[in-house]
């Protein structure tokens, strides 16, 4: 008990679990001009697509199991289980649509901190407003202010605490379920600094699980306790006030980088929502720019049959992450930037489907995958690709992508997020309920009774 | 993404995920010889221990603010909250009993690594237990191996993981509980692989918490976790089969000592639970010796009235921690040697009941604290306290406690742990009723199902 303990411990770091907890509890919302038009909107989108990835997995076998172990449970019939027909208690219900949501790799990215930042505080927070009756009004406002704290608390300890070992989305992401339905439930200051507190002490997630079903179980796990820690806090469970930021509270303990003006410069201001992206490909960011570059490609007239190859030429760091030749199945194509461009330039896409096993190991898509010749040149950025198609007849077409559809730089349209969602849910919806579902998420902060977007998002019954 | 991570990185780590599922799944019980009588007896002692805590602050108002959350979910009726009447799911009855059996600060510790390991595993296994019906020979093994998991990675990474802000309890305890319900529920070594996986990924508490409910809340929240985690896998939920020793996985994410060797030593053949011990007194543990000292002068019929003043000789963290003067309440006293002397002589015990905060404030007990003159003296152990009483007669009575009461070198006896749970649970349920619960709990290896123990230890309906 004597022994020294860590003696790079900040003992006079500010009060920032208050600060937020205040921030969540009294800011006023979107009606009273809390926030910009553009920050609404951009909510609405984060919303949107986190909705499409959740209903879009939730046949996949981790959903399944996840499913079958909490009905062990005998949970009661409170939320919904985003793309079922099952109902289970609001926690549960909040676990598994953050499993669904991260389960393709298909969600939200911030890209500061590569926080996917909606699975745990949307999945939470349509959870607790399906069982309150909340307004749609109240699910963007609480989902605009729970991903700020997520963010931020993120931005404070990226990359130190993402370099050790941490999957940040599940790590920070209890503190911004937990701040969302603090909001949500309309907790004041002191109870959404419990909420803060009992959150600091569950930060879910190691990096080691990449690869498995536990990956998406993180932002999942976070969804769920942070819900549990916001109706902790409403009932008078208490946590200490600097949990955040005390020598041995959450930053402190899990980071040595804690810049803590991340948290208050521009608090209210700023919204990190506005940073957010989404991915135009079932895939690892980095293949991004090589499969933009093969869609340009056919957009511009080139079919498969008549490539004689291509040339890519993409920074080093591509090959090493996503330098498999000749994948044997979808997993595989995924870390697969020939099987990228063969899809690419194949179906002008690469969503779910084109990474399916059927599809990798179609005989065309074979051939395809080996004509792409691919040349490491660090000058040319990570973000970026430059692409040759030499066709037989002895043309070459040439495409440079300096930004990927779905960076910041070039954002997906509203409407190219529509065809994402489309993909994601026509086969468990049908294509004309997933049209009134979209319509929904668009209106969904004039909705009196967030259980209208709901019911459109589960299949009927019969 | 190309940025250098963590260069400490150990890439060779022994593959000790899967060892100790191997164990957890494949070691022979007790009745296959799988370990000693003395080892199964500490078992006993252990669980028994554990029960009268978690039975004795079942009216506590940590308590009544979680069980108000977890029935916000509507559980179903599954497993008992102990010491109460309310039924819960088998998951919130992990996380309700984890919390009460806590709250008292007054459950086991082992203490090389002063992991508290009763708390998140028996938890767990006793409201699984419940729910599957299974007998106490089950569950006691499932204890056994559980708590040789926690505390065998407690051992591997403690003390850096402590020091850096970890609650050991809380972020081990998830892995110790659901080792023991993989073992309950029968899983080979492959699911156990993955149970321990997917909790490996859920470590809880930061120490910063102490003295909020949510310290409590860390071993309720690590067995409702490990619980979950074994469910998941036995459902067929997977994780990294290296999850606890990858370069990014649990250990190397949450310490920077690791040490395998405490892993794999003697696996099968010591038995952590061995060294389990069980307070005396509620409070901090470096006021034992005190305690322990002032209760023998009482012993040797030293009475209050008779004392002109104490003398304490201890070591300087003695006072350091637990320098409080004049405590106002029970909680203060928990951090006043010179509270525990005086309830020592008074009484010859000071438990819960003897830090009320009605005995703090009566005026004899005011009186005598005044009269404990405490002197700092570095060349005492910190284990030791050396207290001399000067009575009015001009008499001196010497004691030094070298290793207090509930020491591994002075255990408490089986009556000792009997009298402790008496004091913490016969206002709750009775002392003729507590006799039985304390019959059937020394029994509960010849138990066929262990409902037997669980309806003995919650207050009958009518």
């Amino acid at each position: 008990m004597a022994r020294n303990t860590q003696v790079s411990a900040d003992q006079n770091a500010p009060p920032v679990t208050q600060m937020l907890a205040r921030f969540v509890a009294t800011h006023p919302g979107y009606l009273e001009r809390g926030w910009s038009d553009a920050v609404d909107h951009e909510a609405h989108r984060t919303l949107l697509n986190w909705l499409g990835c959740a209903v879009g997995a939730a046949q996949h076998e981790a959903a399944r199991a996840a499913l079958a172990a909490v009905k062990l449970l005998q949970p009661a019939s409170q939320a919904s289980v985003l793309g079922r027909t099952d109902k289970v208690d609001m926690a549960s219900a909040a676990l598994l649509n953050g499993i669904s949501s991260h389960t393709f790799d298909f969600d939200d990215t911030h890209l500061k901190t590569i926080i996917h930042p909606a699975g745990p505080v949307a999945s939470a927070l349509l959870a607790l407003a399906e069982r309150t009756q909340a307004s749609g009004r109240d699910l963007i406002d609480a989902l605009v202010l729970g991903i700020d704290v997520s963010c931020r608390v993120g931005n404070a300890i990226y990359p130190d605490h993402y370099d050790r070992g941490w999957h940040i989305t599940g790590s920070t992401g209890t503190l911004g379920a937990a701040a969302g339905c603090a909001r949500l439930i309309k907790l004041d200051t002191q109870k959404a600094t419990m909420a803060l507190g009992i959150a600091a002490s569950q930060p879910v997630g190691m990096r080691e699980q990449f690869g498995s079903m536990t990956k998406p179980f993180h932002p999942g796990a976070a969804a769920r306790a942070g819900l549990m820690s916001a109706l902790l806090a409403q009932q008078g469970f208490t946590a200490s006030a600097r949990a955040l930021e005390a020598a041995r509270g959450f930053m402190q303990t899990v980071s040595t980088k804690n810049d803590w003006n991340e948290i208050s410069s521009e608090l209210g201001q700023r919204f990190e929502i506005s940073f957010n992206s989404y991915k135009p490909f079932a895939c690892g960011i980095v293949i991004h720019p090589a499969i933009d570059a093969c869609c340009q490609l056919r957009d511009q007239g080139v079919a498969p049959d008549q490539v004689e190859r291509i040339e890519l030429r993409a920074h080093s760091l591509v090959l090493e992450l996503t330098g498999k030749k000749e994948p044997q199945d979808g997993l595989q194509a995924k870390f697969s930037v020939y099987h990228g461009c063969a899809a690419g330039l194949t179906f002008g896409r690469a969503a779910e489907a084109e990474f399916s096993d059927e599809i990798v190991r179609r005989s065309d898509m074979q051939a395809l995958r080996r004509k792409v010749f691919a040349t490491v040149d660090d000058s040319i950025d990570e973000a970026s690709a430059d692409v040759t198609a030499v066709l037989r007849d002895g043309r070459h077409v040439h495409v440079f992508v300096e930004h990927a559809i779905g960076s910041l730089q070039r954002p997906m349209s509203d409407e190219q997020l529509e065809a994402k969602f489309h993909g994601l849910t026509d086969q468990a919806l049908g294509r004309e309920p997933t049209q009134r579902l979209l319509k929904a998420c668009w209106r969904v902060g004039h909705s009196p009774d967030v259980r209208e977007l709901v019911d459109l998002a589960c299949p009927s019954v019969d």
